[in-house]
């Protein structure tokens, strides 16, 4: 097995096309543009299906990196995963999270695991197969390569699985159709749901979180099964899912280490601390988020929604009922100030739209520390 | 000085025309409606300036009381100070809290100072008096006589202000006018910056918190000076200011108890523990929020805004560059989430627009316990 | 057959709760509270879930006009029949449409039909019936009743039939599931278009506009199925179909006529022309809009839709993908500015959710007009 | 006198990053990319501060040029005027209008005056000059230069003025207070709407449609005080202003041709259908929009707001009171609903924010027309 060095950076944009902030650390050397694998990152658009900050700023980091990686911008876009979360309401600040990879040797001295990263994806699906078993099974076999990708093992090292995954449009539906072959739903808005839903099912069953006797008819229906690791985006321009696996190995020799909980509902506060825990960050006296002594905070991920029920610990919410704001855009900006407020700082990662990811109303929420 | 004793009722309501559970309080004796001093609610409007939950939940309140006073609806508006907030974005959830109080007599085992309020309000406004000195100079005047009312004496027993305020029209801009005399604002939307934040000021200078020459150029300008117990919102309905102090007192004979801090940020997580733990409200281990051997939560009163520098801690923000969504509908979001994950509940009463009310981007926040 | 004067007053508001037009009305004799049959409102919600302004406006009514009556609130809301449309986007003014209906002898000069107005009911539905043939079916034999109460005999002289429809709560999906039956959909927004589908296809049967063999799977399918008058609106106060039936009858001694036309899309100048033209109404040269002698305009009527198909006229509309804005907002906003612009007016009613009510993206358009 | 061929190129895009439609035209030879002079688009964001589409849009049409002018991106973006207006409300439809230039002998039988576009620019400015007569008076300057560089004597012939202009960012506020000097506004939103209505008044003075005696006091001021052709936007990107002027001239080889008139208010019909005739356009009986022989609709331009009054001829309008949608986007898709509907598509730009440009609550609108 490889033993790889994983590398992440945070950066702070002032807007979805600027990329000045990547571009200096890469000026600089901080960052070796060969290695980046993976961006995650928080625009401020909408989150909505007419949000184009995600695919201004995919672009604008693929231009930048072309001349960089001596690539075009196509190219570029197919080598690095790319995953732009829209919506930064309230406090939440946008920024990018840059991780890298290369080939080094652990240093003799290092103990425990540390962070690992692995990357794999599914063939393409069929619009019919979208929010379905198809896609359930096959997402679970793509972790389980990622897994092996990222060098871990043991199921109870992944502590975040972020999934890229397809969407359904009128042509595709109409395509279907042609085939005689009935898709999950005709609406472009509500496939979102289902191929977010199934690929977080698909992270389930191969973590053993679930049982593998998943059916078509669980999907957006049976909420109690769920992945506590899972965090899935649907997007236009892909008809197989790209999967991203972050926990932590022996094979490591990154100064990085990944821990998570899983939020019961929208104000689990503990759960919160519990993730901050995991990797050694205290929350001290007077919850004062606190830089534990030779680990510093990185970044926080985690999936928000508004519960299904429309309650939270028996008080009504009325994020489903607002037709002025989607509940995403709710539901992201009241998790995002907790988490803001447990973790010091809005430049966190919270996405909306938890669908099978965590139990319904919650989701999960993994935390990064670096090591010194 | 008369002994009272005043009662605080929290109220889950349906929707802002629902008035059932505060009728079935008086059915059942738990509330006698002769008591009732003030309402403070949050509804499920946009919180902006057509935000008609506002006045429909204060009509429908207004007739239900009235059967039960034997007064007319407008009768019972002048008796009761309503105090309606809109936006209930994120977890926040709706409900009324009530406030009642009768003479009682102390009983001789009570200790420590107790919960109590007092009311007072000025004269009618010039609209050109309004978010100036004239509204600083009168409110503080106000405030000092609804302490009295609420038998408090010293300032630091003051644990939370709420003002209700007039705006400016376009009528009464012209009324002005047509005397010779500008205006602070010619727009409605400015005029409620201005007035609540001269309100904010005149409890600032009536508790000392500031020193009493305060000029008309300070309003909304100099944002280091501010009350740290101050909740102003201003409404079309009147041209006077009312005053609700809630403070502890030794004369109370009441049940409850009210302590406050104040939120440096939009995330100051420590700020929300500290309010709590002034009323003997404990955040156990994981940040849990635990009610102490004695002690109940109640409710937590607390302003919101957007930091006007377009920051927390270092990090952008972009609320106030939404042109979606307001700022201050993001704000009670995240502010919101937080103090409901620190208090465990949503129904929590978080309010937007906070200018000289706690620092800027920052805002009082003040917690009441029932102790048994 | 009686004979019945029908009168139509137009009052505008200064607010939801605002009812000083009507009573001044009132006061002045203009208006006998009663003969009040219905009330027509525009109110200046958002026209979605979380619209209260057409509850405030219609409790404000109920309680105003009770005294006058010498009922109570709710016997009132039974006795009218109310329907507040809420939305009064972009140059759309907020305004009640009164229709009156007494006895009265036809004058003996008076030559052809003139407006007349009847009302029916169905029985309640059950939840699994809501958005099925069950509804479509009591729905035709209910306009039939009214228009029979309308003393309207060739359904060519039916110009508008408004009907007030039920939705799903999760409480109604629940009661069927108990009983073992599946409802149209399980979501209470999904079901108001599945109601007012239903409901509109029920005036096609009813009118011989359509076959009456429409099956449960044409709803929200076949958009080539519609009628042409219907205009349907769902509320969650009732159970069963309100419907009212707007004609023109030679019983009638009105002074008052009614004419409608189709818009084929949402730009279809000529059909608002065409409706304005068919009671008498010019619009002159330069498209002003004109009175013509003898007739006064009053109001128009109107249903509009974004269309399903994501354009008008082969260029791309963004209203379905706008997550901002839902999209029965940008519709009324769109046609409520043509048609403003050809009846020289703000203050007409534009209502959105045109499922099966015109053609897919249009949508009828009624007008009346005085007669003097 | 050089003479000229003015090209008119209306494209279709399926989102802001589309440029497939003018590169297949570029392909094709439809369009000589050396010759474009100008680019006017409609892009699908809220049109307010936060809109990206606008610098998306841009972005990625300097892109795409680059290559075809061997330029750099930046270099593009210095050659040809981009002015992308936020904002599909409605029918509105998103789509770029393409203007070319390149010399040409005038054919012998060519008669009248034909399309002719002229550019030019001010110097940068201080902030403290935004929203002031300086910005005023060099716009005027420019204004005749552009007029100039169109080959256009007389100010009757200029029928549209686009112009961008600069804002204040809170950067560009504090320069100016280092230097002692007060900025006419330090909202970044408000500045906008003065550079914006600053930039409208020197159009006026350059075509002498007021008195050169304008003052600072005047701006957002004096409403009387306009010009019937101004079209001006502020972007950030800038801090001069750009100013393209669209007349008919008679060393104009072009086979277009423009004309305009005023809209008096967001429902003037009979204005729109006035600028339509006055390119020889039809609007037939009905008001069906029609192509005269020999004359084809090529686009409309023109700007939306809501009256600063708060009604439309006499009705009150609730979009200035709107806290969930800004007046800018009910205004477009109000306006917008009714100038597709006379000109028969959705495809037309209409532009939001109309200070001092045309009288309050009015607008510009310019029609241009391609002769065969």
């Amino acid at each position: 097995m490889r033993t790889a060095s994983v590398g992440v950076f945070k950066v702070a944009t002032t807007g979805p096309g600027d990329v000045s902030g990547l571009m200096a650390m890469i000026g600089s050397g901080a960052i070796d543009p060969a290695t980046i694998l993976a961006i995650l990152g928080k625009t401020e658009g909408n989150g909505g299906v007419n949000d184009f900050t995600r695919e201004y700023a995919v672009a604008a980091l693929c231009t930048a990196l072309a001349s960089e990686l001596g690539l075009s911008p196509e190219a570029v876009e197919q080598r690095i995963a790319f995953v732009m979360s829209g919506g930064t309401e309230g406090v939440l600040s946008p920024h990018i999270t840059v991780f890298t990879r290369r080939e080094a040797e652990r240093p003799a001295g290092m103990s425990g695991k540390r962070l690992s990263i692995g990357m794999a994806h599914t063939r393409d699906f069929l619009p019919e197969e979208i929010g379905r078993s198809a896609q359930i099974m096959e997402t679970a076999r793509a972790v389980s390569a990622a897994m092996a990708d990222a060098g871990i093992i043991d199921p109870a090292d992944v502590h975040f699985v972020q999934i890229k995954c397809p969407l359904l449009t009128s042509d595709r539906v109409e395509a279907a159709n042609a085939r005689g072959s009935k898709t999950a739903t005709t609406s472009a808005y509500s496939s979102m749901a289902y191929s977010r839903g199934a690929s977080a099912l698909g992270v389930a069953v191969a973590l053993g979180e679930i049982d593998s006797d998943v059916h078509d008819d669980d999907v957006l229906r049976r909420y109690d099964l769920f992945s506590s690791v899972a965090s899935t985006s649907s997007g236009i321009e892909l008809m197989h899912n790209v999967i991203i696996v972050l926990g932590n190995s022996a094979s490591s020799a990154s100064d990085f280490e990944i821990g998570h909980a899983v939020m019961n509902d929208a104000i689990d506060a503990p759960a919160v601390v519990s993730a901050l825990n995991s990797v050694g960050l205290g929350v001290g006296l007077g919850v004062a988020p606190r830089a534990t002594e030779g680990r510093e905070f990185v970044n926080i991920f985690a999936k928000a929604e508004a519960s299904p029920d429309g309650s939270v610990r028996g008080f009504r919410h009325t994020m489903l009922e607002d037709t002025d704001i989607s509940s995403t855009r709710h539901a992201r900006a009241a998790v995002g100030g907790l988490i803001a407020g447990l973790a010091g700082t809005g430049a966190v990662y919270v996405s909306g739209g938890a669908e099978h990811q965590g139990p319904a109303g919650g989701g999960p929420v993994a935390a990064i520390a670096r090591l010194s």
